[in-house]
């Protein structure tokens, strides 16, 4: 059994850094309070007995030996980056929760054949720097570490810049390291758990995503003194694209999103028709070939609402990844853990990506997950009971002592 | 006969003061750049003779002084702020066309009866600081000094603040002056004199605006694990908003336009649905019973669009002024002066506001516009040709002398 009240202090400790406005986090990546929610994490592990390495995309392992010297290591973590506007336990509690799970092998004195690393990666959301997931992609061999390194926040700042500056470029070599599995314990960032009244999510599967960055050229000009029949209209040509997304999804119905949530209008004077609108569509589904579907016709449609407008328009593919079917041993770990420790689960999809998905990749891997009150995520109100997140916490528990062997 | 060269010289010196990034002008009012501005023009004035004085908007009055002691100023002007993409001619063009008037007077050794005044108003555009024609309408009383002073941009800042902060407070109360008459030059900002192949708009009419500021809240939450039916989805209300504007404004036809300029996403991060949207619509048409109805259908169709989609729809009126049928004896002492100097001229609707729609309410008043190429305006690349510059200054100066008295 582990400590559900030591759990669920640390969250409460992690959650007075990088305060939101309304009761959440604002602890983007790369920020001065990322930092600091890393140095308190460091603190946590050094008091843990564990042996920190970093990479240099800044990712966080920490390291709590194995008696087996050859054998690898089973790894165990989420993010500690949050959104603008963000909750207190998304990737909070999979970093958190992976401590306390070793914290508890310490307490009873639980000897492990394969070492146990607690992992915290780094810009998992993706908000201040897209793509999301990045260091694990890096990891993963999706992306380049020149790639990573490149990308820009909406003030021009760079990613490997700002890593530099918050002090956190590690020297290992990012994917360097071999894992024996993966195992990351998330909120559902869904409603589906909490409606059927269930303690935990075994996850299945994760849905694949695009990230589609629309830029639209109009024709700046005076919204007063343009006759309707002389403008280049981008934000018409945008609202037009919004509801086509919104159509193409519905009729991709069921088990598929899609939506927007960045917009940028320039120059944004209230009497000037905008030159330049930018926006990112995200579309996601479980299906592959539906995903793609809904991306070409997407770019297709959205090419011929601007067409009829005069509007141009350009497309970049910002973020990616495929739909992920987690690895069917450690899925039935964690479904055997649950029945074990008496907690009602159920399969699920997971609706947002995570590290765990481009994991998957590169080692066995598989999710736990825990509801969160009314579905609610991405939003400083975003909830959980100290009961959910202890279920959680204990089953990822058992199912990663089960991987490592006692 | 005006020197069409120095007029010339004076539009692309003060150019030079707050660039553009595309060869125009971002000098937004109450800038350093305004603050540079505002100190070149000072120095023109003075070099001419004027006698500046300033009230309590930072508004600029230089005065030429009159024969007769008793006489009521001529007031002749624009301004000198801009969009934060805006072009060289926008504004500056009135202002230094009026200069360039008093300065021909100052060469010829002309006297008038009634002193004349050249005017420089506190921001004109309404880019940084909503409404528009902020100066002029607190002199015309139309509002109180306090709700200028509060007024705030994007980042929070208030009108009195900045004012302060660049040091152009002045000691006269606002609108204290009483005017003989008003004159404006401007460019037109539209494209009916240069496709009519006319020098001179002979300006009767301005539209009436309404600026509607929508504030939709929507429910943030993850793009990814959010079901579509359980989305409170405020950007899809936006970019039906959109579309219902374009509509209405389409019924309205001919002699209507309405558009949107302005949105702000938050938190503006690509995973997650907005939980506020703020964007202004802007409205506009010469009569006025229809400009009200078109305000009226769109916020009751507004809020229409917003309850089928349980999204919260506020909306704050935050600019307006009423169409404006210009004072008949002015507006022939313009159509006068052009026939008599032998340029082309024809009637005109202003389609933007400017100062003299709110200096009408107080004197007597009218415009002198000038083309501009391909009817651009509020862009960097707005253009007019020297000659056209030069026409209408000649107009003005004409016009001008002829309400001055010789
Ligand atoms: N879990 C999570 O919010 N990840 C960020 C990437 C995504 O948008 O799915
Ligand atoms: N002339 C001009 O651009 N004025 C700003 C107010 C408006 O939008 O009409």
């Amino acid at each position: 059994k582990i400590n559900g009240t030591r759990l669920w202090d640390s969250i409460m400790e992690m959650a007075k850094i990088g305060p939101g406005v309304a009761g959440g986090n604002n602890r983007q990546t790369l920020t001065d309070a990322d930092a600091a929610g890393r140095a308190l994490f460091q603190k946590w592990c050094d008091e843990a007995g564990l042996t920190m390495g970093v990479d240099k995309m800044g990712t966080m392992f920490a390291t709590r030996a194995g008696e087996d010297p050859d054998a690898l290591p089973v790894y165990v973590g989420s993010h500690l980056d949050t959104q603008p506007t963000g909750g207190k336990y998304d990737g909070v509690l999979g970093v958190l929760g992976a401590l306390e799970a070793v914290r508890t092998m310490n307490d009873l004195g639980i000897k492990t054949k394969h070492p146990i690393v607690v992992v915290n990666w780094t810009n998992e959301e993706g908000a201040r720097f897209a793509p999301a997931m990045l260091a694990s992609g890096v990891f993963a061999g999706v992306h380049t570490l020149d790639y990573a390194y490149d990308r820009e926040d909406l003030e021009g700042m760079k990613f490997g810049d700002e890593l530099k500056r918050i002090g956190w470029v590690g020297d290992e070599e990012v994917g360097a390291r071999k894992m024996h599995a993966y195992y990351e314990l998330h909120i559902e960032q869904g409603p589906i758990l909490e409606a059927e009244g269930k303690d935990i999510g075994v996850v299945t599967h994760c849905q694949g995503l695009w990230w589609l960055e629309f830029t639209l050229t109009g024709k700046e000009a005076h919204t007063g003194s343009t006759p309707m029949a002389m403008r280049v209209n981008a934000g018409l040509a945008m609202s037009r694209i919004f509801e086509m997304v919104q159509e193409v999804t519905m009729a991709a119905q069921p088990d598929a999103v899609g939506g927007v949530g960045q917009v940028t209008f320039s120059p944004n004077s209230r009497n000037v028709l905008p030159g330049k609108v930018v926006f990112t569509v995200d579309i996601r589904t479980v299906d592959q070939a539906k995903l793609d579907g809904m991306r070409d016709t997407i770019e297709a449609r959205a090419a011929e609402i601007c067409e009829e407008l005069g509007v141009g328009c350009a497309v970049e593919r910002v973020g990616h990844f495929d739909p992920v079917t987690f690895t069917p041993d450690l899925v039935e770990n964690v479904r055997a853990a649950a029945e074990r420790l008496g907690y009602s689960h159920m399969n699920l999809v997971s609706g947002a990506g995570h590290d765990a998905c481009w994991a998957a990749k590169v080692a066995p891997t598989t999710m736990v997950m825990c509801p969160c009150v009314g579905g609610l995520s991405h939003n400083e109100a975003e909830e959980i009971t100290p009961d959910w997140a202890a279920a959680g916490a204990e089953v990822l528990c058992h199912a990663v002592l089960e991987t490592a062997e006692i």
